[in-house]
């Protein structure tokens, strides 16, 4: 992310760029269908919960995000994200009483799924007869609770599903999503997890069919994709509670590069990460504090998203309450 | 692929190229364990098999390989591939009799599985209770099929699954394989459907880190794979019958490309595909004729490959019968 833009474009250059990004973008194809989806799943989670409050609603996204590089799409720039770290949250969004719409990379980890094999259904599963199959050892706890778990979440409309690909489709549908929350006003939370492609191809100056390599190297020229945090805080969910992730390779540049995106995107709370570390440890970074989150191998859930969500959930009770509604 | 190099640029700078190509990779960290699971694999197929006659042999390559940008790997290129076509090859394969290597890229199509969902955990099943795991009409066939059939070519050593991610593991392994197929001679057959990047960052010249936006575009520049098919064809496996594939978007320079590739890198056969119809129509490329096939929708087994690997096995017994032994 950019030190030196950003704030210091002004609003409405930063707007136009925007409206240029999803002008230019391939519209989304489903989009009736995730905006009546979206719709219903709000309103049902609008309703008093059961504890007689209002259930507060999470929006976690997961994933990395393509960048096509040409329109009949062969090759594409993509960020490397398993998607692990969206799928643990969402657990334990789930388990603290959240209604959560998991943005999510097609083909990434998928929550209660984490502790799986790569391939399930040919590592987990051993067919006996015609009427029976039977889970191998030792996957049996591990795919109970998978099947059962997620079938509770979605089928009590506490878990709705939307898959991503591209960064086209990833802002579109964020954006919607926002939108959609706003009525919650403050119970309504955005945990941006996903890893965003900083850089992309403007879908009409891209080649139409496959690049030929031709003799030489190739050269290629992406351009910045506008910063939308800014946007989602200011505009399309004004009143939500917004954490964004930072995640380097450099642990010398993360923290300072962290302050600089809670300044900039004027986000409630911004995860510091580091790539190689990022499972035993993060630093929540707020205007008032930091905190250094640590997995805690002495329990069960022995998972950095675990403490991570506690804090995480705290602090959004904390907000809700100090907001007027 | 290029219609200007190849072989055109001598072979000794071809082999440099490959070499400093080689030495530059990141070495494969599971060398060994791949190693002796190939030798063993190739030795029990080298027996006389059922028939009584020896048991041919091919490698399938599948899906896309990835291109890394950065060293500590946050963002790389992608080339598209859902892996369809070597997953729906190595079942018709096997239905013919072959043992298969199946290098495929971790995370695409496996073998028997093209009919269920993406996540078909979450989606094909119900638990019952402790002791009872339910398949969920309508998935209940193909989800038997998948696990029944994949365990049964895996435990006879008919079928030996190797993933891959990137372009340096992708093109290690291969030369892993076609060096211990060598001693099956004509009986061995490359079936090369893996979408292979053109190009590539070596990785000596690499961000350490990931690379930051600043505030101008991205430019990038990619030096071309060296093509190592001539060198699989003509070194690694002289022996073996070897079939490329040929992806373009754009049908005008299909046929074209396929010819040249044939040409250049002394493959016996091409299959050219489009990107839109490959899954209802290829052309068989050889040096003496052309044969477009056809997806049979009035049959059961109603996939292009189906007649696609009958033809390709026909060809290949030809050649075996020719080659003297």
């Amino acid at each position: 992310m950019s030190l030196t833009n950003g704030l210091e474009i002004p609003k409405e250059t930063l707007d136009a760029e925007i409206q240029a990004f999803f002008d230019s973008a391939p519209p989304l194809k489903n989009r009736v269908d995730i905006s009546e989806k979206l719709e219903e799943f709000v309103k049902k989670n609008s309703l008093p919960s059961g504890s007689g409050g209002v259930r507060k609603v999470v929006c976690v996204t997961s994933g990395g995000t393509t960048v096509p590089l040409e329109q009949r799409c062969v090759r594409y720039i993509d960020n490397f994200s398993s998607g692990y770290r969206g799928a643990a949250s969402t657990e334990y969004f789930l388990k603290a009483g959240y209604a959560v719409i998991f943005l999510y990379r097609r083909g990434t980890c998928q929550p209660y799924c984490r502790s799986l094999p790569d391939d399930p259904l040919l590592e987990c599963f051993e067919y006996m007869d015609e009427s029976n199959i039977k889970v191998s050892q030792p996957h049996s706890e591990a795919v109970r609770n998978a099947i059962t778990k997620n079938r509770a979440a979605v089928t009590g409309s506490l878990l709705l599903k939307l898959p991503f690909t591209t960064i086209f489709e990833y802002l579109q549908m964020l954006q919607m999503i926002a939108l959609s929350m706003r009525s919650l006003g403050p119970h309504a939370m955005l945990y941006l997890a996903a890893a965003v492609s900083d850089f992309y191809v403007p879908w009409k100056s891209m080649a139409e069919h496959k690049i030929q390599s031709g003799t030489g190297p190739l050269d290629m020229r992406l351009v910045q994709v506008p910063k939308m945090l800014l946007v989602l805080r200011q505009d399309w969910a004004p009143k939500a509670f917004c954490i964004s992730f930072k995640l380097e390779t450099d642990s010398k540049i993360l923290l300072e590069k962290a302050d600089m995106a809670l300044k900039k995107y004027k986000m409630h709370m911004v995860v510091a990460n580091e790539l190689s570390t990022r499972k035993e440890e993060v630093v929540v970074v707020r205007s008032n504090e930091k905190v250094s989150v640590h997995r805690n191998n002495s329990l069960g859930d022995n998972d950095v998203e675990s403490p991570l969500i506690e804090l995480i959930v705290e602090r959004h009770s904390a907000y809700v309450n100090n907001s007027d509604i």
